[in-house]
């Protein structure tokens, strides 16, 4: 399995899967998938798919699915709350990477110390789509824009929760506690670090705070950072 | 300490020290630098020196040193034997998150089933010593171009060395005893992975394969995983 694509469970049935607009699209006419060949599909929720391609037309690729299988979801699933990073490049190579690392949700949001910045929601969408595809990953990723750390701690309900702050416990002495946990958060703050308010919030929600270790790191430097030892 | 310069140990006695070239057009011209404003230099070799800037130039600056202490190498002094990535921004990526992270030196070298490329040292050094002092790291990294797996496992010495390569012990449930060593060189190997020739003449080394997971992950992504969890 070299390749996989992505199509909504409303477009797979028992005998057949399609694929449509820009899925379509790539596999027609950039990776050539023509009648017979067999494409793996993902559903986005776990599920994968396999089987012979039967019909190609110019807007979407029709396949039998011959084949069925699903993957557990990672342990633990976890989702990222970040505050913004300013500039772009940084801030698409750290979904990027931790999409292709495991991540399941970003929430991104302003925060203190963040600089406000115009964030193209799509683009980010589309390189977490990729990412997830490149690490044959059947679990859609999500990129959401949030209000503030609050929201993001709203949204959490239940989940464990963890923020990267100077000075605390290290990481690593809680991994594999952490490890155990079948979903958690962890919040990376902006270049500045969370504000011990912010901090406190999420402490209060019964969160815990822990340190990367002594040295600065920037903003996607230490999100990249968590994942890695979390997934 | 917000910021940090580096100058290599000829040019710092034990009353002052001098910056030369970028380094002191950026502390003068970009970040105005003026007399008596207090500097913080690094020699590259574990040592911080600080003090009042006395004299700038049109292309140098000297300050006294009034202060001056000793950082230990992180422990592993980690390496990184990288496969050439063929994509400029990816490999520049590896590269500034590498060091952040506290890799001392990178190994690139044209792999098997790594395509050829033309590869801008200068620049790559440069993003490597920027690192270093937005990481406030007083080691000064390296980025070298080696000929062939075989003249990193030889430059290695008496190094401990680990491959990653799929399929192996995961990397987890040696962390601690790796992280014991002194010095460590990791490979990671071009996206079609190494050959078992490859890994086997690292294992002929007494080095050891390791696994980074199930999923499928880019060079510079299986080389940031690789670095996050050993330092």
């Amino acid at each position: 399995m070299n390749n996989i694509f992505y199509t909504p469970p409303s477009r797979i049935t028992d005998q057949r899967m399609e694929l449509a607009g820009q899925e379509a699209h790539h596999a027609a006419n950039v990776m050539r998938y023509s009648d017979g060949d067999q494409l793996v599909v993902v559903d986005g929720e776990g599920n994968f798919y396999r089987g012979p391609v039967i019909q190609v037309n110019s807007d979407s690729l029709v396949a039998r699915v011959r084949e069925h299988w699903f993957e557990d979801p990672p342990r633990p699933e976890l989702d990222l709350g970040l505050a913004l990073i300013k500039k772009r490049d940084r801030l698409e190579f750290a979904i990027e990477k931790g999409v292709e690392m495991g991540v399941r949700r970003f929430y991104l949001f302003p925060s203190r110390h963040a600089v406000k910045t115009k964030v193209r929601t799509n683009r980010l969408q589309t390189i977490a789509m990729q990412a997830m595809k490149q690490s044959l990953r059947p679990y859609k990723p999500e990129v959401n824009i949030a209000g503030g750390l609050s929201d993001v701690i709203q949204k959490g309900g239940e989940r464990k929760m963890i923020v990267a702050h100077q000075g605390e416990q290290d990481i690593t002495s809680l991994l594999e506690t952490l490890k155990q946990e079948p979903r958690l958060t962890a919040f990376i703050g902006p270049e500045g670090g969370f504000t011990s308010g912010e901090v406190n919030k999420i402490k209060d929600r019964g969160g815990e705070a822990v340190s990367l270790g002594a040295k600065r790191l920037r903003a996607e430097t230490a999100a990249l950072k968590i994942v890695a030892q979390l997934t």
